[in-house]
C-alpha cells in the first residue's frame, strides 16, 4: 500500500481524462466520483476503474463531450438520453432533475439510456441525501449473474442503492450489488490463494465453486442468498427488479443485451441504463430524522456475537474511512494500482502521481 | 392435504371477520387477499393467518370499520392514517391513491400508519400492475431479523414486492422478506425433524444453528445472504431500507418498537407501518413490456445446471399455482389448518367449509 494526497489523486484522474479530450468540467466530475469510491474504501469503483474510461474514450466508445438530454417528461418522471457521455455527467444531470422534481411534487423518478458505467451507485443516491432528501441510484451493467438454476450468467451485478439523512448528522448508507459478492472479491481469494467460500460463484458446469481461480475465469456469480435453498433466488428477483428500473424501462441495453466490458474498449458503446429516486421525507409524518438517527444508534449498541466485532448501522464502515481519509488528506493504494497508474501517467504524459 | 371451493374458503374466511363485527366489504376484502395467498401457494399469509385477525377484532386490538384518512398530500405523495382498520382495507386505500397519482404526475409514492399486518405484499403491488403500471410494496413487521453481528432481532422480516406488466400477459412478479428465510420455512423442518441449512437463523448466543427446534424457540432469523461472509449485512441493509420506507417515514412504530405479534391479540394496536409506489412505464422509453417479456423468456431458456429443474423468471411459481387452481376451482389445505379452521367454525358460530 502507499498513500497519495488526496488532491493529487484528484488532480491525476482529471488530467487523465482531459489527456484523451473531455472538457475541464466532466473530467472533474468523473474524478470525483472515483475519488469518493477511494475515499470510502472501495477502491473496486474507485481509480481502479480509470483506465477502462480512458480506453473508451480513445476508442471512441464514449464522447465525453457530448450533451445529455431529456427526451419525455412529466410533473414527476423524465427520460433521459445520456447521448454516450461519461457515467458521472449523465448521472448528475438525471440526479439534478430528479431532485428537483421531490422538491415541486414530492419524489423524481428518472431513467437513462446511452449511458456508461456510473461507479459507486451510493455517490448519486448521496447527491439527493445531500439535499435532505432520501436518495436511490441503480444501474444495469454487463452480464456477471446467474439466475438460480442457470449455467450462464444473463444480469448484471445490479446495484441498488438508497441513501437518508438523519438527525445529529447520522447518514444512513446501503449500496449492495445484487450479486452474493463483487469480481473484486473473487480476485482477492484469488490473489491470497485462498478458497472462496459457499455461495458465491459458479463453475462452468453451474455448479457452486470454493475455487477462486475457476471462479474468476468463469465470471460467473451468484445472487445475493447464494444457493437455491439460501434463497438465491431472491437476489435473482432483485437484480431483476434493477434491470426493470434501469435498461428495460430505459430502453437501453438490457440484461444479455449488455456487451462484456473489457479493458480494451472494444465493443461499441455500452448504452448503460441507470435509474434515480429521489423523494422528501418531509410529504410524511414530522420526525423523520429523529426515527432514523434513534434506529441507526439502537441498532449499533446491539449485544455482538462476539464482543470485537460491534454491530454497525449500515454506511458506518464507509463513514469511517472518510473521516480517517479526510483527517489524513490521503487515499491509500495498492501497489498494483500505483504500477498501472504510473504507466498510464507516462502513456498519456500525464504528471504521476507523488507517492508520500 | 384437503380441498376446498374456492368460493367455499372465500365465504367462509368473510364470515369469520364478519361474525366478530367487520363490515361486509372490509370482511371481504381481507378474504380475498388471504385466499389469494393461498392461491399462489404461499398458505403462511393466507387462511392460516385468519385466526390472528379475528384475535385482534375481537381483543379490540384492530377496528375494522374505522376509516383511513389522508393526512398529507403533494401532487405525487400521500400519507395516511389508517386509524387501525384491517390491513386490506388500508392498504386498498393507500394504493388507489398511488394509482391515482401515477396517472396524474407519473408516480405516486403512499407512506401509511397505524395499519395492521397486510398480508402478502406482491398483492399489493400487483393491484398497480393490473392497471398498466409498475407497482412496489413494502411493509414493516414484527422485529425478527438480527443485524448482522447481533444477537437479537431488531428489525421485522420486512418484505420488499415489486409487480410489473409485460407483453404477451407475462407479469414479473417478485416478493420477498428480506430475511433469508421465512418462519413458516422453520416450522416446515420443524415438523419434518430436519436440520436447516445454514445461513438460515441464529440461536441464543448470536452463531449460525442448524437446530430446528432451537431456531424456532430463539426467534431470530438472519438476514438474506446469511453470515457476515456471505453477505448477510446486504439483506440487513434492505431491511433497513424497508423501515425507512415504513415506519421511519410514516411515524407508525418501527423497528424495535412493535409489538411482538402474538397470537391472542393482547399487546394493543399493532400500528404498522407500510409503503406503496405506483409508476407508470409510459413515461419512459416505449416497448417497455416487450422487453420485459422478451427478457423473462430469455431466463426461461437458459440451460439449467441440473436439467430437471429448468431456470424460472421470478413469479413463475405462482403463476403455475394459480392457474392449478383456477383450474381446479379449489384451494388445498394443509390437515392442521383444516382442522384449526373447523374449530374457528364452531366458536364463531359460522358454517364450517366443506372439504371435498
Amino acid at each position: 500500500m502507499g498513500k497519495v494526497a488526496t488532491a493529487d489523486a484528484l488532480r491525476f484522474m482529471t488530467e487523465c481524462l482531459k489527456a484523451v479530450g473531455t472538457a475541464a468540467k466532466a473530467a472533474e466530475q468523473q474524478a470525483e466520483l472515483l475519488l469518493q469510491a477511494d475515499k470510502l474504501g472501495h477502491p473496486s469503483h474507485g481509480m481502479n476503474r480509470l483506465e477502462y474510461y480512458v480506453n473508451d474514450i480513445m476508442k471512441g466508445a464514449c464522447q465525453p463531450n457530448n450533451q445529455p438530454k431529456i427526451l419525455k417528461e412529466s410533473a414527476s418522471t423524465a427520460w433521459v438520453d445520456a447521448d454516450n457521455v461519461l457515467g458521472a455527467t449523465a448521472s448528475h444531470f438525471a440526479m439534478d432533475i430528479a431532485i428537483k422534481k421531490a422538491k415541486e411534487t414530492g419524489i423524481g423518478w428518472v431513467t437513462v439510456k446511452g449511458s456508461n458505467h456510473n461507479g459507486m451507485a451510493g455517490f448519486w443516491a448521496k447527491k439527493a441525501s445531500d439535499k435532505g432528501l432520501i436518495g436511490m441510484a441503480f444501474t444495469n451493467t454487463s452480464p456477471l449473474l446467474a439466475p438460480t438454476r442457470s449455467k450462464k450468467a444473463a444480469l448484471g451485478t445490479n446495484p441498488i442503492s438508497v441513501v437518508a439523512p438523519g438527525s445529529n448528522g447520522e447518514t444512513l448508507y446501503v449500496d449492495m450489488a445484487t450479486t452474493a459478492v463483487s469480481v473484486g472479491k473473487i480476485e482477492i481469494q484469488r490473489r491470497k490463494g485462498e478458497p472462496l467460500p459457499n455461495g458465491w460463484a459458479q463453475d462452468p458446469d453451474g455448479n457452486n465453486t470454493t475455487d477462486a481461480e475457476l471462479a474468476f475465469k468463469t465470471g460467473c456469480l451468484m445472487p445475493l442468498g447464494g444457493a437455491e435453498h439460501t434463497s438465491g433466488y431472491k437476489g435473482y428477483g432483485l437484480a431483476a427488479m434493477v434491470e426493470l428500473f434501469c435498461g428495460i424501462s430505459s430502453g437501453s441495453k438490457y440484461g444479455h443485451h449488455i456487451r462484456s466490458w473489457s479493458h480494451s474498449g472494444d465493443g461499441g458503446p455500452a448504452d448503460l441504463g441507470h435509474c434515480f429516486m429521489a423523494l422528501d421525507p418531509e410529504c410524511f409524518a414530522p420526525g423523520f430524522g429523529d426515527r432514523l438517527a434513534e434506529s441507526m444508534q439502537h441498532w449499533r449498541q446491539l449485544e455482538p456475537a462476539d464482543p470485537s466485532l460491534p454491530v454497525l448501522a449500515p454506511g458506518d464502515k464507509e463513514w469511517e474511512a472518510e473521516r480517517q481519509s479526510e483527517e489524513s488528506g490521503t487515499v491509500s493504494y495498492v501497489k498494483q494500482q500505483l504500477e498501472a497508474s504510473a504507466a498510464l501517467a507516462q502513456k498519456l504524459k500525464v504528471t504521476p502521481m507523488t507517492v508520500l
